[in-house]
């Protein structure tokens, strides 16, 4: 899904990560994670996708709604575990969206 | 890959697409064109991920870069390629990353 995010200015968080071979639990937590988040003031949408590299983009309405989520209690919980056990390593990325533009294929024939 | 980027401030190009289910090519253009991003004045990285959403982001020193790397010719015919065939919609959004934060997980044991 490719979100449905207001005209900017917005906030993006990317989340670049790596995992181990730890499964445990992982698949459900990443979904809990996703269904929280997007219960959270300040939430507009979220795009995930991942290859050898696993990609999170969360776009939020502003720098305190991001804090506050990565604040809140069940999210800690999450994230204890998962540098604990499912992350090799990840890079987390806070950046104000400035432009965006979208192209969407014309559905009629040429 | 996480890219190894520069402490920021610096800039980001989210690109979130839905691809068609034609290949012709497809592969090949996005090796072309992730080798040649890299040879540009102001590349700092890039990291790609594909579930059912595929998510690329390159990171720039600055928008100039950015500019230049989007009308780069040989950019312009993937581009148009991209949009002729490949590429049901895509979102591109530019963004200044303003904080980022790194975890490496460590290899000794507890």
């Amino acid at each position: 899904m490719i979100a449905a995010t207001p005209p900017p200015p917005y906030y993006a968080v990317i989340f670049t990560s790596l995992r181990t071979t730890t499964d445990d639990g992982y698949d459900e937590m990443a979904e809990k994670m996703e269904m929280l988040a997007a219960q959270q003031p300040g939430f507009l949408g979220m795009e995930s996708a991942r290859s050898e590299t696993g990609i999170t983009v969360s776009y939020w309405s502003d720098v305190q709604s991001i804090v506050s989520w990565k604040n809140e209690a069940e999210h800690l919980v999450a994230q204890g575990l998962g540098r604990e056990k499912w992350y090799q390593g990840y890079t987390t990325r806070i950046c104000l969206v400035e432009r965006d533009y979208s192209f969407v294929a014309p559905t009629l024939p040429k």
